[in-house]
């Protein structure tokens, strides 16, 4: 078992676990999961849809564990505003938020079978194979690539290696593109396509021109058809058009926060990599709305403490990937991370992972770098789970600034803005903005509102930049759409004045933590899964008690009748305390039962046999160990609850039953 | 409080509350719900689109609190396999489930404004509007109409009375044609409409010829746009196509039950009655697999004295309402109930209903009628729940028979069948069908199939009707497609066989209680909700703790720091609990905040003072009764979560803590 797992699984194991030294085995794991239900293709008996996926009895249990344990740590525990809004999304609010206009991929088409690439991955994967080839044909090694993530991965679409040398500034040509792929736009790639003749790796026919493809569902609300929808592409927008509720209900007062879990889609062009990239997928966000002049968080002391692995941009920018460790306060401290509120959430959440069993060895926080960020964003950090299709990003922490409230605001004319009375009116000099209303309106047409809006979202010290900047008879600006606009001196004057203010308002920031719940299941599985040292085939899934499907597993030793009413009794009983427990009294042998209890990630085992109709006893076993404890029936069905409640570990129920040394475990 | 109040609600009242003393004022309600952010139109700021709401903190939280109740009182409770399977649906899998083809309704247009209509609740409207100004001008005063029902209420689309007598034959065309408006086709209603020239009520134009929409919402999968998905109606389609899967999970066997929480989406017409019909909603839904020839149950003795207001279809079909009080056990005898099966999941579910706080005097079980029982059902209830807008239909218990797994086994060519092996071959006379396989293949082409099918699945006493009926040379033979097929005696021959079976094999029955959760939802703040005697403007929610949505508001009777510092730190400790309290340190008077915290339907409330300070201890209100105790502070937690977790009611903890008789309340 490793450090992480003794934070809340019980043992007390004389060895702790070693699960790294078994090779882990996909195709093992993949195998067991089918047959356990965790997951499967939605409508297998039709054929199936990429990137839809069904969970069964164990993959939705999990799940749902998961998402209690959740909401307990963030929404109880932080008395975070629930919500629990549509799906179905007006067109109008995604048109706002830029979804509609921004939210898309390229992608070409094979002219003649039609067969879909996204384009930067296909310009991406033969480029990198042509290289490959020429290393061959060098009779150059290629290195091992220890770690390899995600995006790599992804873009190998089995595009087959041939061995020609190329010419050394192709290379050079080559490994350029390659290093900024991720900044090309559609018609720069279609120009790499060209110049470059890609073509299809499997057909050689030749591709269009990339067109750009809304990764949004589009439907049609109503019998008219008139009223456009999408399904929502993350819950966020959710929260910011019901700001202003939020608010009163919150008594008009900031910092507080929103949370909901919910349902997401994104009609992704190819998805592939199983639950990592799919088309629909369980989302939990927050949105914290904090005073722009005030990031502080008044918990920030209870995570201060707690140790990140922390990738920085400037190590990434190096081309390193090296990890920093360090406590969410010394990051705040040295201003690697914005400020204590995304602090304060990165802590929280690398608790909340390792609660429910992400080990910590394989968990790290990267930050995006500048030209990776949204426009919006002041920091963006990712935490990202490592598993055997690399370092995927399972939760975003991003600072989106005042962006969201802002444009909605401007589109709507609701005011989404925080009003603050001062206890003492104050005396203060301001930088006031004044417009030649009807030559700027003319100048900027339909932006105008908004550029008025982003000017007086700006504090002081950016609005002095935009002064200065004025000076030399224009001054450049960054609108919430991400554009830049030049507004001469003519339109705009900037100048000092003393205003007595009663209150102050502003538009809140908001900091998000968004987390893929699949992604992290999936994650979970990964890191839990390992193979007994006796038997490679007696595969074992360590859940925490706090997230396993099933809490306790209650077996017969025998088919005898008398037993089979007891431990209907008993599950009984079990039940009825809230625990999730699962009979099985099938003839299998206790050896069986007990192996897929072990695969289904059930912590405990409570097993009868005829001593139990003579004495009343019962054993108790544990899975990671195989120890098993015996006493009273009663006694034993207590302990099973406060074990899964976490009011005991393994080492206090051995404190209250009697280790038991029979022959009915199979190691 | 109500009788059922007691059974999950902490009370020491001297006498219970009378909410029906008081009128149920809906406007206030309303009014307090949106105040209370419980639930809002979605995307309010940009105007809102109709059957699209989203729910607030209280509402969200108030849900989710039904929604782990409902998870506890089924799925762990009854060892249910639980399933999280995609909205985003296949239309293969619809067009098989009869979604694609007939889950509609027909609409017609005012030719000139473009103004939509459901044709039969206009024909209904518009005929009912002229009866009544047919009685007003015969001088006839209307009945008093005591019990107005859903469909009514909605249909009554504020079409003007204008007093215009009519001939009496007239009157009895109309009346005859209301009474079974539901029997209509589209070109029927058209007919109407033309014959009784029915317009617009509102802008007298006339009306297009009614076409058929599909209330699904309807998408495209992928970026080729060849993929047709529709947004699943229901959550069922998705169990049952992972049936095969189920069943293994399940060893085999059944009986066993799948369980699925999740959004589902129907596309209405014209959405009206707030959360009782919407566009977007979250459903419960229950497969129970049974074998048909046993419908028995084994926890049946559990629920079987469970006495339910029942409406059975051969009352209804006399014209008539009545009510009668019946226990499960009875009605199943008497086959009032067709199997005890679908009589244990009305008896479970009418536990739950009162479980959350659901008023069992507005409460009633009414069976559907033959005609408006979907084709393939055996029998059918719903739990329809008295509101404002009538008897709602909230839960439906449907024995849905082997209709759903039969039409995707022949569609997929996948066996969704149980095999039983038999402890003894046995040696039984069967009837069997053998067909004349190329005429019948001519004669019924891609019927063929399904219609084989459905003769295989019949028992042998339906197969002896067929076959009496085919010496008469042709039987008529229903398909589970809903039509009958005319099969002469040259293509099928059904003979007596003498078969030694080593297996028996069939396709489970099942038994589905499907859960609207926003109506009822919507029902208990109704059932909730009543008004102080003593101040009519002081509404409470008395939701019982289970469900609440704040369980405990902590205050302090003044803004002192160290009392404020005291109160979080109570807030602290009960959140460790897992307790969601709320603390209010507002400015308001202690008398507002109890006043807030009664429309939350929080039900206790703790108080410190400067004694608390002093003496270290605080005082805690409940919510319904207003009466206070006092005692050490950490004692009164812990007498709030022995009450929230229900192991200790009010009267419990007075046992526990003095009374007080301090001056802190209002009343």
């Amino acid at each position: 078992m490793t450090s992480h797992a003794s934070v809340s699984q019980p043992s007390t194991l004389a060895q702790p676990i070693n699960k790294s030294a078994h090779a882990f085995d996909k195709v093992m794991l993949d195998a067991m999961l089918a047959r356990r239900f965790f997951f499967a293709p939605a409508f297998e008996i039709y054929g199936g849809v990429a990137g839809l996926y069904d969970y069964g009895p164990t993959g939705s249990a999990l799940q749902a564990n998961i998402l209690d344990a959740w909401r307990k740590h963030y929404i109880i525990e932080e008395d975070m505003l629930e919500l629990d809004t549509t799906i179905m999304t007006l067109s109008d609010v995604l048109k706002t938020s830029g979804h509609v206009d921004k939210f898309a991929d390229w992608m070409c088409k094979d002219v003649q079978t039609g067969e879909i690439f996204r384009a930067d991955h296909l310009v991406e994967a033969v480029l990198e194979a042509r290289l490959k080839g020429d290393k061959e044909a060098r009779g150059v090694k290629e290195e091992v690539e220890v770690e390899e993530d995600d995006k790599k991965k992804k873009r190998k679409k089995n595009v087959k290696t041939v061995a020609v040398k190329l010419d050394d500034e192709v290379v050079a040509e080559y490994e350029s593109l390659l290093a900024q792929i991720d900044n090309y736009t559609g018609p720069e790639l279609g120009e790499l396509i060209r110049k470059h003749k890609i073509v299809n790796p499997s057909t050689g026919n030749e591709m269009t021109e990339p067109v750009e493809f809304n990764l949004m569902f589009e439907s049609n609300i109503g019998p008219t058809g008139q009223i456009k929808g999408y399904l929502r592409p993350e819950t966020a927008q959710g929260h910011f058009v019901n700001f202003a509720r939020l608010l009163e209900f919150n008594n008009g007062r900031v910092p507080f926060a929103s949370a909901q879990i919910g349902r997401s889609f994104r009609n992704e062009i190819a998805p592939r990599q199983g639950l990592l990239r799919v088309r629909e997928f369980t989302m939990a966000e927050i949105e914290h709305y904090v005073d722009p002049l005030d990031k502080r968080h008044a918990r920030f002391a209870e995570v201060k403490d707690v140790k990140l692995a922390l990738l920085p941009k400037n190590v990434q920018s190096e081309g390193k990937t090296d990890i920093t460790h360090m406590s969410v306060g010394e990051a705040v401290a040295q201003k690697i991370i914005d400020n204590e509120t995304l602090g304060y959430f990165l802590g929280r959440t690398q608790l909340f992972l390792i609660k429910i069993g992400i080990d910590p060895e394989r968990l790290r926080c990267r930050q995006h770098m500048a030209n990776e960020m949204a426009h919006y964003a002041a920091d963006c950090w990712d935490f990202e789970i490592q598993s055997s299709y690399g370092w995927i990003e399972c939760v975003g922490c991003a600072d989106r600034s005042a962006y969201d409230l802002t444009v909605h605001s401007v589109r709507t004319k609701q005011p989404l803005r925080v009003q603050v009375k001062l206890d003492q009116p104050r005396v203060v000099e301001k930088l006031e903005c004044t417009f030649d209303a009807k030559a700027f309106g003319m100048k900027f047409k339909k932006e105008a509102g908004m550029l008025k809006e982003t000017l007086a979202g700006m504090d002081r010290d950016r609005l002095q930049c935009v002064k200065d900047e004025l000076e030399t008879g224009v001054a450049s600006v960054k609108g919430t759409d991400g554009k830049s606009y030049e507004i001469s001196s003519e339109l705009l004057k900037i100048e000092p004045v003393t205003v007595t203010e009663h209150v102050r308002e502003f538009t809140p920031n908001v900091i998000e933590p968004s987390f893929g719940i699949g992604r992290i299941l999936y994650s979970l599985l990964e890191h839990s899964y390992w193979a007994r040292e006796a038997d490679k085939a007696r595969v074992v899934l360590s859940l925490p008690s706090l997230v396993a499907p099933i809490k306790c597993l209650i077996v017969t030793i025998s088919q005898d009748s008398q037993l089979r009413t007891l431990i209907h009794d008993i599950s009984h009983k079990m039940r009825k305390l809230g625990i999730a427990s699962r009979v099985d009294d099938s003839s299998a042998s206790i050896g069986k039962k007990y192996a897929r209890n072990d695969e289904l990630g059930t912590p405990f085992g409570c097993t009868v046999d005829f001593a139990s109709l003579q004495k009343g006893t019962m054993t108790l076993r544990e899975r990671d160990s195989t120890s098993q404890l015996i006493g009273p029936i009663d006694t034993v069905i207590d302990v099973v609850d406060r074990l899964v409640k976490g009011t005991i570990d393994w080492q206090g129920a051995t404190e209250v039953l009697e280790t038991y040394s029979g022959v009915q475990d199979v190691e």
